[in-house]
């Protein structure tokens, strides 16, 4: 395969083993009772799915697994113009495929009821109840952040391969702060993977998991641009 | 001694460590009266057995503790054909050593029922009741990607050093997804371990994580060297 | 723009980062019901803080994000005299922002109630109830041994690259052992940037949190001079 | 100072932290209300304080903070045989003084009783009830593996820079398994310098966290030296 066809396949299966790991220890793991992994062990899931595909494919794709992030570093120069749409479509797909496997994992046993699926909502649909704007400012500030950690992380003055580290454990970082809020994006790809398969609120709430996301994305990479960079 | 005969003693020691340390967090520490580690500390506990032992003796055997591993890597043309049955049998006598030694340990008390022993289940022995078709797709998915992590991380291309962090962790992961489902094997000496020494259904059940960690290992070593390798 | 503005922006983004991602932890996420992240959970965020922000900025102004961390430094004669006042309220205007953040963020819920809003506090707002004196101590103790942690990591017989995962791990450490004696400050910033919001008892007890992180640094800073360093 | 003169400094503060964070964390945090760290939590607590000297001081001393490292390290011929007991006595000292360091501040609230004050026991001193020999063969196991990934991971062909990450957390999972059975020790100095201030029954128990780590300590060296080396 040429390079551009194992970038696409990088992050569809990096996008795969996000939405799969992250949302799929939400729904299977977190509230078992009396040993559940609660918050903690979800936000710990889905920063180890990019640590861990990071460090498999990240020299594959650049790893970003998350439209945002392609995004954010197209907006800093990092990403040629042409593979953006490419690899967002590749994302969108491996959420999609994750979201369908979680699925079938999900119903295989008596009596289950999957309500949000790990979906993101504000309002009635946040976690801790939090209205339309926090869950904006969060998800624009969380993302915001993220980006930045991201350029920075990658830059050639940081520590050579150490990157996947900071990312990933960022990603952690973000969820133990915000799933209250949001149940945590900063992904519009994770987002739809989950909402395709959740009740009818999670598609009818999916614009802010998009455009938060996204515009955190730039406002991060501009911030790296005009304040740190070189 | 020879390069073969330490890589076997490597192999055997890691796969001791690996199901001592895993299936020892689950049995002992997991559900202890209000300070117990839950599946996050047994989660992060299989993980961290790999991760240990990979920098120990990883460059002494290569680290795999894990026949589907073996397997994979013999797939991807990784390891000598000579050297894939004897590695296999060296970790199956390392899992039986362990689960003899955590037996020996966790009947050291009073009044003990050993139950399940951490053994892997489906059905009604799935820790959330999940039947076997979940079952073995779950295992198939979570050994295919743990195969990819395995084979991206320690290629030519992937920052050296980093890789027993990567696949460690990814094996944490794995368990913060899957413990509900089958209490997570993608290993079958880590489920041959222990199931000698529970209830009789274990052993019964064992096939499964067998048949699913093997076929998921073969499937990531195929997914890899089609889609990701160079 | 030059070195020291990129420095001072680097320093006031780490703070706010360090100050929205701890303290937003604990105030958002700690004892959500039922999977809460607990005191575990947020040690894990504070630290995480400090090693996201050191390997994306660290190289821009060396990464303290702590006004005792910068004075303990300026004591080992690694940060330059005319950097330590510019640094020290880059810091205080970075915390500042997070606390508002913050409290716009949280405060987007219905009936909300800040109470103490993640602030540090001894005697009867010590989450613990421990005393005057045994805080004071237990601040001086562990900011003395954090800036032990940073002057040996950052020091050039140690591996390099590693020293961000040094330094932030030891500040989860430094929360798992000590957010019950005073919430943890080790850092006069953080305690203000949320002092700021909080009911009045925490800019009362603020000045303990100024005193003794101070007074720990230089400790620590004199220790590793005298018995340590070259 | 000389070398040996700062090496008895780097192991003393060393093991002073390890005991400090470790049993501390145990002390204050474990089993706070509701929002309490638990055995994970402490597990992460004893890691993190190895990691992070390690990083700060490795490069001074070797890292070891613990008689049983010491005492293996000689067997393994990398500790010269006039620094054994220098080593030994500096640890002692710094877990001493950390024992009454956390002496100071765990009193320093009304009404509280100290108890065990985290130290190690067997019996019905085993926080799980675990007997005599279940309890010995835990610690010479752990101690035996420990020093095993010791010895290892700071092998000239292992990956330089990684030891005190893979040594750390080899210490957290050894305690997240076997805290039930005897608190963890592997370190004689530990046990000690709680001991101390403990009740009676710490320091009648002490004998056996005295042999069995430097027992399996010994054993490590030796698994190592005629089964791994070159």
């Amino acid at each position: 395969m040429n390079s551009l066809s194992k970038a696409l396949a990088a992050e569809c299966l990096g996008t795969f083993w996000l939405v799969l790991g992250g949302c799929g220890s939400a729904v299977l793991a977190a509230a078992f009772p009396g040993l559940g992994i609660g918050f903690t062990g979800v936000a710990l899931a889905f920063g180890l799915t990019v640590l861990t595909m990071a460090y498999a494919v990240g020299h594959v794709s650049g790893g970003h697994f998350n439209p945002a992030v392609s995004l954010g570093l197209w907006v800093a120069g990092r990403l040629p113009t042409g593979r953006l749409l490419p690899y967002v479509l590749a994302q969108l797909l491996g959420a999609a495929l994750a979201g369908a496997a979680l699925y079938a994992i999900a119903t295989g046993k008596a009596g289950v009821t999957l309500g949000g699926f790990a979906s993101n909502g504000y309002g009635e649909h946040s976690p801790g109840g939090y209205g339309l704007a926090a869950a904006a400012l969060t998800e624009v500030l969380m993302t915001a952040v993220f980006l930045i950690v991201i350029l920075g992380a990658t830059s050639e003055r940081a520590p050579a391969g150490f990157a996947p580290i900071a990312i990933g454990l960022a990603l952690t970082l973000i969820h133990l702060i915000s799933i209250p809020v949001t149940n945590t994006s900063v992904n519009p790809a994770r987002s739809f993977g989950v909402a395709l398969f959740a009740e009818p609120w999670a598609l009818q709430q999916l614009w802010l998991f998009v455009a938060a996301p996204l515009g955190g994305a730039v406002l991060g990479a501009l911030v790296h641009r005009s304040l740190l960079a070189e």
